[in-house]
């Protein structure tokens, strides 16, 4: 059945999400406090928040990772912080022009547009895309918002399928529904924010994410999205921020569940970790993208055992099992279940394949394996 | 204005390409074989073609690289070929299984699907992926064919946009234009063979294949498919085999120049080079795959000087000018305008790329380099 959408403003509302004149506006100020600084004579500090381990934390209310409050000011009269001062005055200035523009830019566009040389210098404003990313990721701090809201955006990635009309606001208001493009679907935008991408129509009862674009393909090929009214969402491995996005979006804003599949392994249930819990490179962006009620629905060792598929497990790496211990310590891998899933695949030293189920037959995967365990709820 | 279709009977002939009906029918005459030869108490044979550079040679004629006619034959009454025969008999088997009932699979699926441990031993049919991608090489080259046609195919990857309209005639016969999905574009699939994926229209006068992702979402957003009448094709890297079937489909079914557009360095002109001529590992493939004619608009050495990118060059590594002087040899490099080029790539130790364009607007790549260059028909 279409599902009802949450009016904007209590979406807006909701997740705190500030409009573009908010954001134009914050960067303005970050600017203008600088040049007040150097009018009334005082030595100019540019603040933002402290990054890595000793300020990320998992929030046990909200259930997924953030970025605490600790600061760092970057003084300009040091020569230390100098150049990054100078490198953060050009982005912070330049995103500013990009939203009063209406423009956008991917991070290595923006990295380009200001690399030059200094005149009458030999000293570069960038020597590497390295440090304008850096860069970046401080102005997003400051600005407490995502880089999409900068203006901003990394590479793209990931397809959608399924009854789903999306509007392009920034694009003669194209409207298209992603249930009838083949067997290829969407190629999902680097932005999808509310500004640009609206979210006309959903009908359909859940979103399931998977890991590969070879699953991705057999579902919509077994007809799993149309019998089963899913939206399907191919993420390609690890999902591209503009992929999160969306998952959120119509998680929040068409109430949808989100189930995500992903292979039985170390870098799979991380995939799914990131899309449930945020990523600690990414703490302070959590509110946007993160899906903490998302539900795990495989491969799992379990599967293993309950499909006899022990033939087609595959040896677990020294690096793997590594990982897996390591993903053993998060606190949202805290619970019994997932314990004892992590226990069973260091102990077994085996992974299991979203593919291997096609050792059953090539359409096992969508008229028994999912439909038998998201209609039990046979969730990890 | 929109192009006209030559018949699909025209095309097949131009391209001897067979029907999924002739494929089977391959199929079972390399296994009919095999049995005639047991039944006359012949021990069995297999053959195929001879792989690697012994047998790889660059056609002047058709000006792509062709697969020669060196055959070898595989005992199965050998130690050491009655592995890898029994392989290539259970591949074979269950492609012609998938074509007789219209089915697909990832080669990773038919992998899976195969894998078992033979009754009664402790042998398993395939022991990693490696071993089936092999033996599907030898069947493909046996029955003198490409794996989609065998029922087969790879990862999909890509994207396209513009006023060009598909039918997937495997899915309840979908009809989309790639025009009007937003800024996102149709996500390619992994096949795209005639008997599955028609052109039904194209309106446009060229097909553009970019590099990467982002500068396939910086054409869109500055309009310039709309206002160049251009198709465009993200490749995000190597261009996918489902990618490289559509812009020869594209090429010979509708007549459309194809011009390439990667970053200036060996890795781009890599990718040029494969759609242009082919690779050395799908050597037997190229009929279906290479567009001799393609062009080549960019990024080139010549364009650092002509638009004065000189800040925003990068050093080139000892393995990119390792790789420039291996191309400098390759047999379609050899004109004089890219001997130059590659001669200054190496000289210079620079490589320039698609993005540097931001250096002078954003827009600039949109609003002067391309149509300039390929108005004037400055390709290399």
């Amino acid at each position: 059945m279409p599902k009802t959408k949450k009016s904007e403003k209590k979406v807006l509302e909701e997740f705190e999400v500030e409009t573009t004149k908010d954001i134009e506006k914050k960067t303005f100020q970050i600017a203008k406090g600088i040049i007040d600084q150097i009018k009334s004579n005082t030595h100019p500090t540019f603040t933002t928040k402290v990054r890595g381990l000793s300020n990320v934390y998992f929030d046990e209310d909200k259930q997924y990772i953030q970025l605490g409050d600790k600061q760092v000011v970057r003084p300009f009269l040091n020569l230390g912080a100098a150049r990054k001062f100078m490198q953060t005055m050009l982005v912070n200035d330049k995103c500013n022009e990009y939203l009063k523009e209406g423009k956008t830019a991917s991070i290595r566009e923006i990295y380009y547009e200001l690399k030059r040389t200094v005149a009458n210098t030999k000293e570069n404003t960038f020597d590497g895309q390295n440090e304008s990313d850096e860069v970046i990721v401080d102005v997003e701090h400051a600005a407490n918002t995502i880089r999409e809201k900068l203006g901003l955006h990394a590479e793209s990635k990931g397809s959608l399928y399924g009854d789903i009309t999306l509007k392009d606001l920034k694009h003669d208001n194209d409207i298209f529904n992603c249930n009838s493009l083949g067997r290829g679907g969407w190629s999902i935008m680097s932005r999808i924010e509310p500004e640009e991408i609206e979210v006309v129509d959903v009908n359909a009862d859940f979103v399931l994410v998977i890991e590969t674009a070879a699953m991705y393909n057999r579902l919509i090929e077994e007809r799993y999205a149309r019998e089963h009214n899913a939206i399907l969402i191919g993420t390609g491995g690890q999902a591209a921020r503009g992929t999160r996005r969306l998952i959120h979006r119509l998680r929040y804003e068409y109430d949808l569940p989100v189930i995500v599949f992903t292979d039985g392994d170390p870098y799979g249930w991380y995939i799914y970790s990131v899309i449930k819990s945020g990523s600690m490179a990414l703490a302070a962006h959590s509110k946007y993208m993160a899906v903490p009620d998302a539900k795990y629905v495989g491969m799992t060792l379990t599967d293993v055992d309950t499909y006899s598929l022990q033939n087609v497990t595959e040896k677990m790496k020294d690096g793997d099992i590594k990982r897996a211990k390591e993903l053993m310590n998060y606190d949202w891998f805290k619970s019994k279940d997932w314990q004892n899933e992590l226990k069973l695949a260091i102990d077994r030293k085996i992974r299991i394949e979203q593919q291997a189920l096609a050792n059953k037959s090539l359409d096992f995967v969508a008229k028994k394996y999912l439909p038998e365990k998201i209609e039990k709820e046979i969730f990890l």
